[in-house]
């Protein structure tokens, strides 16, 4: 029998004994044990629930109970599940979590402890909800090298971008739509300005290359200013407006950012709406390959949690190697990261002034704005002749990257 | 350093010796160990290429030779293939296999050997070619109880229908366009008629249901007859006309079935074209999932066949527990399965004769066909309703079944 330990019982936690009550039989089968929840950590008090007498306030029960062998981190946050966390790693239990700021920020470290006590620290549930992705990367695609991974990683503003595309409305008014339904937070920042998605793919990217990616050196946009407009614009160009997290390795560098995009409908991204999610890999034997799911949601999330439980069952003396070293991945400056650009001026009629600036552009019709397509450059140089542009008096009301597939 | 074998050297397993070259220092890195080529097997000669010098053409060469770790059948067919990996397994050797009918026709029993042996047989490369979907099935979704699967599991059926429904072009001279682009074999029949598709179903229905689902049990149609005014019918109707294999579980039966089916452009598997392939899951806690990539290809399904070497590197001495049974599943009666059809009649004019067999049906506009879609109902009624049709006279000139997401 494996003992396990729940920190918190949130939406996921709870989620957690839901799925293992559930599907009791076949996980026991597949982990080849039986498991007990020997005990969930919270505050809280949760009268009339299975877990009524299993709660404990105190952490040192957990840690001291030499016979818990998987602990199962779903608070969220970086304090305390930092320190929980490498507490029992060094106790030598397993520690499975949902908690992508913990994971980006202390992989490498948590994952070096587990290394040196043949133990595990999983976390397939912190990028893409229940879609397998964290497995498959480290498992499946062992033939391949990975030159670029892009995602819509975060169910949040998917949902927002396709209500939008669907009925014209604008950015605010669906937002308020979306937490109404509870698909978005009260403070709804860390999801509408890409601080999630940015998070997931510093950890995808640090997988893909070995090397450490760090989520603070990554360009981050969120999609507060895209017009209903602009999507109508992307539906003439039989494109969608999503917003991406992006990988891409050039040569030893690589580059990430996450930023709203116009990508072309024969894209695989491009029809991943609503609240689900995509993770899109190129390698450079397997070509190809997309992940679809549910991005978010207490039993999807408590899906990939409790695979991760049985693996550890499964591998309980054993350590299953990540590759995830501490070494930093160099990244590109930004102003060589590659780029093409979507761009709407108001008014017309400034062609003169835009090909100073830009050189040979697609012009996309409108009746009231200035709408263009630019040449392939980089991103310093679109800043600086965006500039150029302001300078010379014009307002540009939109700029949206442009990713081929 | 662990040592190989390959049983085959055409496209496949070339396939396999150019990846282990092209990325080696990654592979070995992820292995945690050098992978050596050490036999060839193939009747043929290789003058000139890296594989020269360790050719043989006699298979107890590598039998009898106990450094060989690993055996990568990749020749294809029943026998000698069966034969083949039997013995290897038997003898300690974990057998790594691209193989789908060999796969379907004797899964369990080679499984039973690996686990009694504590070696592995491993096919991820079985189906959809470079998709990672066996090892998703077996880690990733243990969590879940898996009540449907449906797939576009054969590029070559795809590529004809995307081109078909693009170019309105009729089924035989895309067939032909087909082969000359070597996206079709010269003797099409095993793409075609879905019975390639078919093996690839029953492999993961058993996965997914851990008890055995018998291939040749499985009803199975393929895509000649499919006309290109059915694909503008379908375009018309927001949908996509696909092949797919298709599994679901009602209660404790199951069933299996591959034929052409009518989606809608919202499934996820609509979007799927040309020789690419997906994978589409459900499950009781997770939802529903997709795995989209190559579904053939040399480099592709090398790709899946060198990540199970590294599986079976990392697990040499331990085996990776595949939960397919040899109790057979029972599959659902097909005249029991549900189903809903789309139906193309000679002429106008029949609706009194349609509604007594049909009752309610939606029907569609056409200038010089009857077309309607029937009520939901089974396979057995429906097939007693076409028969009444025929008998009163009418022509039916397409039958289509139509699948909801």
């Amino acid at each position: 029998m494996i003992n396990i330990a729940i920190l918190g019982y949130g939406t996921v936690g709870s989620g957690v004994v839901e799925v293992l009550e559930t599907n009791k039989v076949s996980i026991e089968q597949k982990a080849g044990k039986e498991i007990n929840v020997k005990y969930v950590l919270d505050l809280r008090d949760f009268p009339g629930t299975s877990v009524e007498n299993i709660l404990t306030k105190d952490y040192n029960d957990i840690l001291s109970d030499k016979d818990v062998d998987i602990v199962v981190e779903v608070m969220g946050g970086i304090n305390p599940a930092y320190e929980f966390t490498k507490k029992a790693l060094q106790a030598g239990k397993s520690v499975i979590t949902s908690n992508k700021a913990l994971v980006a920020e202390h992989g490498p470290e948590l994952l070096g402890i587990a290394k040196e006590k043949q133990i595990n620290y999983l976390f397939e549930a912190s990028v893409g909800g229940g879609i397998p992705i964290i497995r498959p990367l480290n498992k499946s695609l062992s033939a391949d090298e990975i030159f670029e991974i892009t995602g819509i990683l975060n169910g949040t503003t998917n949902f927002i971008l396709t209500k939008m595309s669907n009925e014209g409305s604008d950015f605010d008014d669906v937002l308020k739509e979306a937490q109404d339904l509870g698909f978005a937070e009260a403070n709804p920042e860390a999801d509408v300005e890409g601080h999630d998605a940015c998070r997931k793919i510093a950890i995808l990217s640090s997988l893909a290359y070995g090397n450490h990616v760090d989520y603070s050196n990554i360009y981050t946009e969120g999609i507060t200013k895209i017009r209903p407009r602009d999507l109508e614009y992307a539906k003439g160009l039989n494109c969608q407006i999503k917003l991406l997290g992006t990988s891409k390795k050039i040569g030893n560098k690589a580059y990430a950012m996450v930023s709203p995009m116009m990508i072309p409908n024969d894209h695989p991204l491009s029809n991943v709406h609503g609240v689900f999610n995509a993770i899109f890999i190129k390698g450079n034997v397997i070509g190809d390959i997309m992940f679809y799911g549910s991005g978010a949601g207490k039993l999807p999330t408590a899906s990939a949690v409790v695979a991760d439980i049985v693996d550890a069952c499964i591998h309980i003396d054993k350590n299953v190697i990540t590759h995830w070293y501490s070494k930093e991945m160099e990244l590109l400056p930004l102003e060589e990261v590659p780029a093409q650009m979507f761009i709407v001026l108001k008014g017309h009629g400034h062609q003169d002034v835009i090909e100073d600036y830009f050189g040979k552009v697609t012009y996309i019709h409108s009746e009231e704005e200035t709408v263009f397509i630019t040449d392939h450059s980089t991103e310093g140089k679109l800043a600086d002749n965006i500039k150029g542009l302001e300078n010379a008096g014009l307002e540009v009301l939109s700029r949206i990257r442009v990713e081929k597939r």
